[in-house]
């Protein structure tokens, strides 16, 4: 247990080996201890941070590589990513303790953070906290904008997203069905496509690692064809999408985990399907929608409240089961928004 | 010469031998000759025409495929195309003899149409008239909504355009240029590389058959990076831009011509930039932009009289010419808009 009182605790930390090709492993971070003073330092005109959750996103893969002019991960250096903290001590007038914030954080049990703006500040403790990292952080605003904003969706159409019961697919899916759309929705495995159809209320779903022909897949849940696909894989799956677009129909490219492991992605063939059917495919990304963050928490917060949408997490405890949860995205072993518990107090 | 009087003419018509494919050769299509009598028959209500001009486009390839529920043309029927005619006589009040017309016509020499309402009446003829096969007509069309609405184009911007020197493609160029941008233009023979770079004014230009890396042609041309891609080619290049995209970039999916004879397309692996330059692509076709035509007309018309546009054809004379025009433009044989003349008279 921390010693709040500016003694000494443990601060676990998980350390970035080297750059990654192929799928990451578990040997490619490395958990370590150390001890940490808790007390701002001196010169700091920043804030102490304890990390209470931290979030495992599909994003962090390309973090992974050494891709210039692209920022990465330094080898050796503390992984970062998503997650919410409180303040245990702040140099600053607008940060107190007590403060809950979330935003980018290290990989560690207690941060010293410089620059406190850069995070948002929890207004609404009404629900858990770990949302912060899901449907009230960043795949949640992916999700929402990336539906309402890149999709232009219109009530009754048709609309497809694939890794459906993830963190962001699971939002979309709901978000399409209180705009009254159709929504079919793919995933991975018997328990997902379960939570697909009676918790997250898909009309139709399929299983895609059963289906030998994945057009013929959707020729069977689209008769009409698809309005609206919101893009979580990429390759084979974007390839039978194409072939059953309706003319004017849109594709928001959100990410495109299966081709994130691969030296070389998936070449996709149907592309002129965009000129014959007329289909705007566009691709988006959460930072770009961070300044109407009020926006979507007066969308979103009421839906979760009235319980109007449900929300699926699949949480691992200590910072040391981290490494396993964020490499499982990548083999989709998480069902539901992967979130790595550091503390609750 | 024909008898307007009413007398029997030689019709030559060009038969659509059976769907093709690979590339389309001359000996899939026939070139037979029968007799007409020069006056509409007795239970016509539409309008005999005679054909000055047809047009040679790239979208006729997707034809002379058999692929329901898409339209094709039928083995044993005659071959249609865009062109340019003139009102023999006619069975209607709106339509009368001397009119010319452009649109969806019969590759022969002298057509009966029943429904004329379908083309458009032509009102300009201080240009040449076979222009409405190309810059005033649906290439034109293409270009100029295609550039304007579907590239959202700004001043200044970075705008690469592939077969540049073909009817859309240089029209696209010189619609940027006149727009402010810096314009690069690709295109597949030294004479080509001259028109683009000497008289439709493009800022740089490259041959592709002589560049042995795309993507570094690219990066020399546009070391910026590119804002607007108007694709009309497909395949390796469109990987290649996708490399150089910039933040927010757009690419206007016209045609991609490099595809059209492959059985297989080649794969395109690049698209995960689309999510992380946040790009649309977006396809679309002239069709769609016909009601629109008078707000065309009003655009383009002044740049052609005041010089501000040239437009260059290629043109080859008399019906029997057309087979072989229409193949040679899937091996780039034509220089610039690929027109058949089958009579000025």
């Amino acid at each position: 247990m921390a010693n709040l009182g500016g003694g000494e605790a443990k601060n676990r930390q998980v350390i970035f080996r080297d750059f990654v090709s192929g799928f990451p492993q578990e040997s490619d971070f490395i958990v370590s201890s150390s001890s940490i003073r808790l007390k701002l330092p001196e010169a700091s005109n920043g804030v102490l941070l304890k990390t209470l959750y931290l979030s495992c996103d599909p994003f962090m893969r390309f973090l992974m590589e050494s891709r210039p002019p692209s920022t990465s991960y330094s080898p050796g250096s503390l992984l970062f990513g998503f997650g919410v903290a409180r303040v245990l001590e702040s140099a600053l007038s607008n940060f107190k303790e007590g403060d809950l914030l979330w935003g980018m954080l290290k990989w560690e049990e207690y941060s010293v953070v410089e620059e406190p703006e850069k995070l948002f500040k929890i207004q609404h403790t009404d629900v858990p906290l770990s949302y912060y990292t899901g449907i009230l952080g960043m795949p949640g605003i992916t999700a929402y904008f990336g539906f309402h904003e890149i999709c232009s969706p219109k009530k009754g159409e048709y609309v497809f997203v694939s890794a459906a019961s993830g963190a962001v697919g699971q939002l979309v899916g709901q978000l399409a069905k209180l705009m009254g759309c159709y929504v079919v929705g793919s995933a991975g495995s018997r328990e997902k496509i379960e939570l697909l159809k009676n918790k997250f209320g898909f009309d139709e779903v399929f299983n895609y690692k059963e289906e030998r022909d994945l057009n013929a897949a959707l020729k069977r849940c689209f008769p009409e064809g698809i309005d609206v696909y919101f893009e979580n894989v990429g390759g084979k799956t974007l390839d039978a999408v194409l072939l059953n677009m309706r003319p004017h129909g849109r594709i928001a490219v959100c990410g495109m985990i299966s081709q994130y492991n691969l030296g070389q992605s998936e070449g996709v063939h149907n592309l002129l399907r965009l000129m014959t059917q007329r289909v705007r495919m566009e691709g988006f990304r959460a930072p770009d929608y961070f300044h109407r963050y009020a926006e979507f928490l007066e969308a979103m917060l009421p839906y979760i409240r009235e319980g109007k949408i449900t929300y699926v997490e699949d949480t691992v405890h200590g910072l040391e089961s981290g490494p396993a949860a964020l490499i499982g995205l990548f083999s989709g072993r998480n069902v539901g928004k992967q979130v790595v518990a550091i503390s609750t107090e």
